[in-house]
């Protein structure tokens, strides 16, 4: 403790970087960012852009810079993101950008991402279910695990789907995003023996057409899988990425 | 008028047929039968057993085989269906009696069965959802439409599927019931260019499982078919005859 | 296989052509074009232009006219159709276009609009139904289906409904939109013996405002039809232009 | 309140009748019975026999019959009415029984039933919903409103709805009971300047088939007309009952 | 018809004028005008200003001028209300307008409004239900009934209610306007018997706070009422109004 | 440790009371009793006795008594309590039984039961209401604490809601029963500053009637309240006796 | 009444006092002011700012403070405070302004607040759920209530919930706002036996993300508790002030 | 296939196995069963006796023993199993059988049950949630999976679960299963790193007690976990032996 405090005296530790070592939390003006999440979970807090406004989202992601060398966010708008960048020019000049879609991580030159041994599919039934799909990848590629992605894999096509068969099998799980009647992960999980976690995805109209369709047909699915909430592409990501760790540890230390 | 009256004093006409021809209906003790609803819409009113003693059955098959030649009774009972064999053993001995499942076609002898050059194909993607696949038929078998009856093609095994597919093309019409997520209208409509009338069946549990996720699944369907309600096999048959009929009309009279 | 990627290197074939031929998909900027629909299921991919920006209607519709010599869109803005506008006097200069509300039909000259001996009834119940009956209207525009469009039969006015009782019987198919309470197709349908296809419409307000009233009505309707999901037009026009092709081959080709 | 008291004493007024006197209310093994609700509400409280024992059905007819004259019960068994009809023999020896369906008024020779000059339309869509009906009939009996029902005019067969127009315009309000889709209701007030109540019936399967259904086509409908709960035709009765005493307010003393 | 047709040749009746005497309906841009629903149904047809264009509006009311002497708009927006009556200085100078809220009433010179002899009460539980009482206002106004409006009487200050009673007691018929619990009308309805008719009204927030709970509660009353859906004053008024005539006609024709 | 185990050996301690005694828990065939709950949090495990066999009531009721020196059963048959009489007749001998309806509170002569100085009222709407309330009370009763019962206040007669007024006053906390619409919590919240606790009761039919307009009234209720889910009379109880603890202790310390 | 109407004549009492005085309401441009609530319930009617125009919540801020010397303002956006903010410079230059998130509580120099000898604890899991708390605690501050405020103790990071136990029981009551799944509550609750009263935050996406996962959640909670709407801050400060006014009386005068 | 008819011919093999190994299905009077699923799910077909004639259950084991070497019963009632077990003692004396609560595995002596290198948790919450673990467990004893079964550690006593935490650690893949409110599987997986799958239970009553309050609770987790449908043991088994076999091939053959 006593050596915290001088490591904060002499400014080799910022106050935020010795608050997430004491108590796991870093609590700004933005809100709290949850530092040892990742430490207890084994999934990092992401910072949900939607609803913040631009400057929330710079200091979360600078705090999370700070603390754990890299920020995850998603859902992030093309304005959110331009003030983000501006700011990180100045105060994280070093840091690269991977973008999926609307999600981002940014890590710094110190992170040294790992590497899971072990593939994650991940699968959309169409165009709209790909922003679903980025939250679910950014979380898998923050955390070093392998990504096999295959969009565009609709029922209303099923040749494509038997085209990708062998695909499937090769991957140690299978996250599916599917809207509509969600029947994509059903028809997958058929084929094939690997786990499957299926993401109903909010892009219908009319009855059932905010991803209740697609939610209750993945849960009375007449084969094996299980499922996340409706655009819930971040925890299908988490929980593929729990699984692959265990994997990656059979795999590293058979025994 | 007169005449009819005349018919039923000599007693060459029953009290319930002149009723019928004067007003389309006929009352009895156990309700009222609507013997000119296939006159109006092309379907005979059916008798729904269920939740009715089997007198009541018993007396509503005599009025219909009275006034319109059968009865087409549905979601009958063991003990139901005794009674009634029993008693029309009495009333009307000439009469046939074709069964599918629950359901049951009585024809008296007079009854000559129209011959409609359409073809149904009645699909079911379980054992489960026959019942209501009978339902169906029965409607169709009364009509005079050709049926072609494929039974157990779940989605979770799609070969089985696929090696149907032209079957199900060569029908004019297809009937698809399925329960739990109801994906199987959904698939195989994807593979042919036949209408499609889906069924969602009741035959699961936990949340969506009473016939919800298999309706809301075929409603958001991301191809092109049309449904009707849960457990409503009747309305399918129905509406597939409807659709027979006027190809059988083109293909009598093709201008 | 050679062949056609001689007509590419040659310029007499276009890349997304050669794609679609090969894959039967297109994937440009805007996102994946399913150009081979048409050929599976009978009905072309539309654009649903809500949602999207201009410069993406656009770019799917060149797509869709380079590739199957026409576009199907709906649901376009006044600024949408505008950007389309501009751009196709530019990249299709001779196509031509037929408005049905905000649904659109772009046809390159070189298309052959095939024609559908049988005609759809698409029937409203009132003004506010109209652009889901417009929907219908394009579809079976596109397919060369026969359409008898009747609006504003609205139940509360039942001698209007009454009054076309004829011309409903002359369709081989009928469409009908009714919002609020869905009442319509159930009193159309228990006067002719014409298959109806119910859609209801999300015009109202309140409890079952949102369409649920009008879907749950057409689905427990006490006589025999079918049913899309609320606002899809596009589905039962869909629906209609299959049955419509069935009654067109039973009349061409009696046999 | 001493006379009250003594009247008890020497046996010329029960326990019962100086308890309802005094408080309104009468309280038995069989529950509460409230005394004085015909006299605040103008529409007395009717026993609803479901759930009940027949021992508590009987408890509280006597009750009523004790303290109002006159019992009204509805959804009454066979087994109940059974013993209910065996125990007046005793106690109540000279009252009169008048049934509708499942409903029951029993009056003692004491009662004088007022006259209420207006008359109350009642019709049903189709036969399972006389029940509710019934109810609807009983509260008008005891109230001495007349009646003027309809039975089994069902929306599958407008014609019938259509003959009947003239006598729907010469009731002073209409109750209008109807299942499945509930369209019923509609159909009339589009027809008449007559006030109509909606009473939707539970007596479908399937999505909506609970009432619900027909509650919201009801709610939502394109006329004007009001409504109670589904199966509350005790409640439409009531309802129905003070407008025609408002009518006939009107009628006696048009100052 | 001649006669009719001359008319219009010598510009003593519009086209629209004729149109509307001979089908009822007139057809403009702005959409349809339904001129004969009053004649049918006792009740006029509204403009719901709500999601149109102020010259849509204002072409409705134009119309509804033109063939019945006046115009009921309802949720009528600032900016609308500027368009219409700039517009209406020209094209109907001499009308007179009556407001209730954001629903109003324009009048020619010519139309002589009716004086109908009965009271409706309309009370609200609190200021955000004026608005739906307002447009159940209107509709009385139109039809010339006596309106006893008693606004800000909620449950939550019981002595308020209490006090009016014998007010309530002198209407002929009450409409309660209540949001949140929707109580009012069932306390009311506990203490005169009066007729009362409930709008359960949009005006909470969480769960049921669209106007669900106040609709459920009501059709749950303890007590006699009916019940319209949530928000729509204008039927409750329509209701109360065909009511109001009814008794207006037992007073002024006593047999 | 040691000495536990010595009483448990020397039979001075039963193996439950040691089990309980260690652990918090007595694991039997009938299932666990968590005799430590009270401890934590208060309220006493209750025994749920709806959907078990007499046996296991028995037992379970049994290990209560030995480990806690009473049991508090809930939602009892006749047949379940006349198993357990007799059983305790044999192990128990000496136990005294209260009862509230459907529960009971069964106590050894060791128990000392507390005496908490605060008073819960509790108020029914109807006599529906009771059994709900019942358990409300057999909680209180089991902590000691005062109760003043108050049935059948119900809306729909204010007067002796009103009457009551003075008696809601002297209580520290209400709880509130109520089905149907569930408006008296709400009316009575109104009257006075006493803390209403408002527990909805599944009482009634149609729309709502399974307690759930009663909730969702509660919940939107104009005035202050807490609210405990549907025929929850068991937690309302334990929630009135938490509070009624905390108001003891004040008057007891003051400081 | 007299000395009332004297003292409005000299200007020592303002009419709005005078109103307020006689009849407990205040009548605006900007709606009514219920200035007797407190004394009724206990608590005083909040201005809700949410959709109302910053002249109008200036309007009932001002009768507030005239009337019942302080304002209690709700979800306040920046653009209505400053409005009002720069309004009381003129017309109360000497109040007090004390903020708590979005709500406000200005006081005159005239009032003295109450102090009531009780604590609420006031805990929220996560930053979201910070607005509602704020809600709850302006009521506490308002009434003169101790208030233990602790923030952003998610389940997520139990150690934290664990921590802060001591914390919890010192408070007499607590109020815990959570979104999501709403699991906070219920945790605290099996860990102190302090009356806890949960509100559900409507935080959350997908299914139940609209605060109904939370509520239905909190109403199932397997330990004692009792519930407010979701997102009733307002309505779970006020039951905790009730509560703890109870106990500061127990505390004050003990007998 | 000359083999196969040649071995049915010799009765080396009966037609049943013959059938399942051209067809993957054997079809008999009980109906279908799926013998070929595991092969392509990797999870056999279950018989799920819940509704079904003790015979159809015996008929049904008898085929799956004959054609796959075991059978796996959930939802066993006492009759059915007892019929079951007289079958087998003639039909396969030499089986062995293995019960978990209401679920039943029976192997002949020919089967070799795999072993899988890993284990998977199953944790219940409180007694009513075994008979859901216990059909996730004889998934996993069936398919040779470690299983390390924790009962009874509700949220209510939180000790017991932080107890647990390292047992949590140790496995490979935890199931959770929880009725009520359904907070288990959120607080367990907030305190470790090992993939979670909740199950919600149908084990409450009121307001989301049908596993609808713990199934929207599950999917509102603010941590990470999937889930299954209400009361789907048997899915969550499937699952979690999907994952064990994958972790298994990793420590087998990790490269």
């Amino acid at each position: 403790m006593r050596k915290l405090l001088e490591a904060v005296a002499d400014g080799s530790l910022s106050p935020a970087e010795a608050e997430a070592e004491l108590t796991g939390y870093v609590t700004g003006e933005a809100g709290r960012f949850d530092a040892a999440r990742e430490h207890r979970r084994g999934i990092p807090e992401a910072i949900l852009a939607e609803g913040k406004a631009p400057e929330q989202v710079t200091a979360l992601a600078e705090t999370a810079l700070e603390t754990t060398d890299r920020a995850l966010l998603t859902r992030l708008s093309d304005r959110q993101l331009a003030v983000l960048e501006s700011a990180l020019a100045d105060s994280f000049p070093d840091v690269t950008l991977e973008h999926r879609g609307d999600a981002l991580l940014v890590e710094t030159a110190d992170r040294e991402r790992p590497s899971v041994d072990a593939t994650v599919g991940i699968v959309t039934a169409g165009t709209v279910d790909q922003t679903v799909a980025d939250e679910a990848e950014i979380v898998c590629l923050d955390a070093g695990v392998a990504i096999d992605r295959v969009d565009d894999i609709g029922v209303a096509a099923l040749d494509r789907t038997l085209d990708q068969v062998d695909r499937f099998r090769r991957a140690d799980v299978l996250i599916v995003a599917a809207g509509r009647e969600g029947a994509l992960p059903t028809v997958i999980a058929g084929l094939v023996d690997t786990p499957v976690i299926g993401v109903p995805v909010s892009s219908g109209y009319g009855h059932g057409g905010d991803g209740e369709a697609a939610l209750s047909g993945m849960l009375q699915s007449c084969t094996v899988m299980s499922v996340v909430n409706v655009d819930a592409g971040f925890v299908a990501g988490g929980q593929a990425t729990l699984i692959a760790r265990t994997i990656d540890s059979a795999r590293t230390d058979p025994d």
